[in-house]
């Protein structure tokens, strides 16, 4: 029998213990701080598999001396990090498989139609926070470990399950298992891609624009200047550098992707009297950082283009820029990269089609381990794009299965599998 | 000896205690709901003064019936409402003289040299926090009647000197005293006019403007609708507005006026992350209304222009208007009215120059009176008008004084005085 269809009778003949895993994992609603229940069921499943274990909680005092480190806490002593640990025979190419376990808050329950961490299963769909993001991929890693193991695969290349916390919150946990020695070749990484394979993803960063008025009561405006009105002045020049931005990005990666990298205002907030001219506005935003972009570039060009605005009142009282909460580092690895090839590859195969190849318009842990860990990152997963950090958040079972199947002939065919 | 010269003479000679009723009635903190202390200050006056006095506790439930009551309470069970009343000896024109006595809350204290209700003089600058908005104007009215009585006055027409509260929160004090009948064949009302005078006063009322948009992540804003941009094209259409409502304004008491009646928008939010479009933003303005139009009118050119707006989104998802808060009515008096002409004549007797006569760019109890009370109302006093509402809030004294004399003798003429 063909490797392929003992890897694929064995993950058919898995299927109702891995949904029930899948089930119990997103019960366990591991939002940030709650992350310890999660992260032992998996360190148990993974010695049950055989890998060796590591579960460790990282030091946070520590961390915070990295200058990649963005969290809003220090203390990880209720947030275990673990990797699992598949040992090669030798002169074979290093994978890490990476996952976060956290999930964002569930929001407003009434917009959800179960309870958010019901796990329950309609239609071929597993619903509940995290199941999408990204509790349903990383059982599609957990799953092809497994499979090869079943199968009796040895390896000659390392294999380093990354199964983490933070990634929500600003890559804290993939960002100790770096500094702790786990790093490789390349990696995967199954955000919820829709299937879709994103060998860049956009990084991206937080800023707050205030920009100051002059008060004076409302039947005398013209006696004061509108922070309102000059606020749309800088929402003018913001969309004109995200055109200038955007502009200059050729790489066919984006091909399909009407704003590679947007600049998004996402909140505002400014006076506070109808009958006053507000004196003061902010904007709060996320700028998209491309992969061969800095974050420092990018900070650089939008504090001088907001500088820059031609407005006299605004040359006189400049906007102030603070960048603040989170950050994300762009990733990237190299679209002929060996292993890019081999996922298509296996991609074909399984699915008997051509993968969609694309820039991911967000960022993920794939960033600090591109850049941080020097392990080139590929983000493919099974989960529904659209409905991560949405109510009624789902995964469909047979995605979970057939990712599964994809990179369990990724592993054997990159780290240099053989079979009994 | 000349009217004028007795009236002159007694008010010099009164000075000093008139100043040190004005600290003790500005030492009186009364913010909303403490107004007793200072009207039965007030009451004792024009007692000794010597009018009959009609102290009563409004009755809020039986006001909150009437279409143009507005307050954000309906219990003034501490909070009196004053009139004075000098019965004239017949067939003479009648005159309500009304000044307010609630004040705006001090607001921050560290923007305050001192404290907010000192009374203190310096440089002949009465300080504190109603001292210009409006208890200078009330001392000027009670001196000019005290000045009358004092120099052995009589009147043929009625006085009716209303002593009222809520004035800044939306006129109940004074919709109370026009309903107990104290109404005239015209009004004076010495709000904080820089001693210009106004025979047409601005109404305005408050609207909150609600905007949709359509949520999505930040990295593919282009799948969502920014209720920020939506926003920013809704505020282009209210400055068109304002455009078209100013450019058929053509009294001449505009004419030095920039924008006469300006809709300003004093508030805006919406969004709550960074990272996700916007699918709600609010925005919170007052509109102005001019002496000719009504209330009804301009709620209905507002909302069908923001209907109008040629937007697809918009026209789809319409935007939302209300009407909240606070409204004022505009108020007027015919520009010729004849106790124009009295006041503007004893204004040029007493400062030797011509006034300025303009339309005032807010509203004032005058809208009630002139409109309900059928009491057309000119608005002319001696506070200054950038400092009301403001830290270390005063008021120039011999204003006071000046404003009291040809208040005097505009009663005088207007109510058909003679002297002993």
């Amino acid at each position: 029998m063909l490797v392929k269809e003992k890897l694929s009778n064995w993950l058919l003949k898995e299927k109702e213990n891995a949904l029930a895993f899948l089930q119990k994992t997103v019960q366990e609603a591991s939002t940030t701080g709650n992350e310890s229940g999660v992260q032992k069921i998996v360190a148990q499943k993974l010695e049950e598999i055989g890998l060796e274990v590591d579960l460790w909680y990282p030091d946070g005092e520590e961390l915070a001396g990295h200058p990649n480190f963005c969290a809003s806490r220090t203390d990880f002593s209720q947030s275990p990090n673990v990797v699992g640990i598949w040992r090669g025979s030798g002169k074979g190419r290093s994978l890490v498989l990476n996952g976060h376990v956290d999930v964002v808050p569930e929001g407003d329950l009434k917009q959800w139609d179960d309870h958010p961490f019901s796990g329950k299963i309609i239609d071929g769909k597993l619903y509940g926070r995290g199941s999408t993001d990204m509790k349903g991929g990383n059982l599609s890693l957990l799953l092809a470990i497994q499979a090869l193991k079943a199968t009796g695969t040895t390896l000659k290349g390392d294999l380093f399950f990354h199964s983490v916390i933070e990634e929500e919150s600003g890559g804290a946990g993939t960002l100790a298992a770096i500094l702790r020695g786990y790093k490789a070749d390349a990696a995967i990484i199954p955000e919820p891609t829709n299937m879709k394979i994103f060998p860049a993803q956009q990084g991206s960063m937080w800023f707050k624009l205030t920009i100051k008025g002059k008060a004076a009561h409302g039947g005398t405006r013209y006696e004061g200047v509108s922070a309102i009105e000059k606020a749309a002045v800088v929402l003018e020049a913001i969309k004109e550098l995200e055109s200038k931005r955007n502009n200059r990005i050729t790489d066919p990666l984006y091909k399909d992707i009407p704003i590679p990298v947007p600049i998004n205002i996402g909140k505002m907030g400014g006076g506070n009297w109808p009958s006053s001219v507000p004196d003061l506005v902010y904007l709060e935003g996320r700028i998209g950082v491309a992969p061969h972009e800095t974050l420092e570039e990018v900070k650089k060009e939008l504090e001088q283009y907001v500088m820059r605005i031609q407005d006299p009142w605004l040359n006189e009282h400049p906007v102030s820029v603070e960048w603040f909460g989170a950050q994300w580092l762009p990733g990237s690895i190299d679209p002929e990269h060996p292993l890019m090839n081999i996922l298509i590859r296996n991609y074909e195969h399984v699915r008997r089609e051509k993968p969609v190849i694309e820039a991911s318009p967000w960022g993920t842990d794939g960033g600090l381990l591109s850049q941080v860990g020097d392990t080139p990152s590929i983000v493919f997963g099974p989960g529904v794009t659209a409905v991560a950090h949405y109510p009624n958040e789902y995964i469909e079972i047979e995605k979970i299965l057939e990712a599964a199947e994809i990179i369990a002939l990724t592993i054997y065919d990159w780290c240099g599998g053989s079979s009994e």
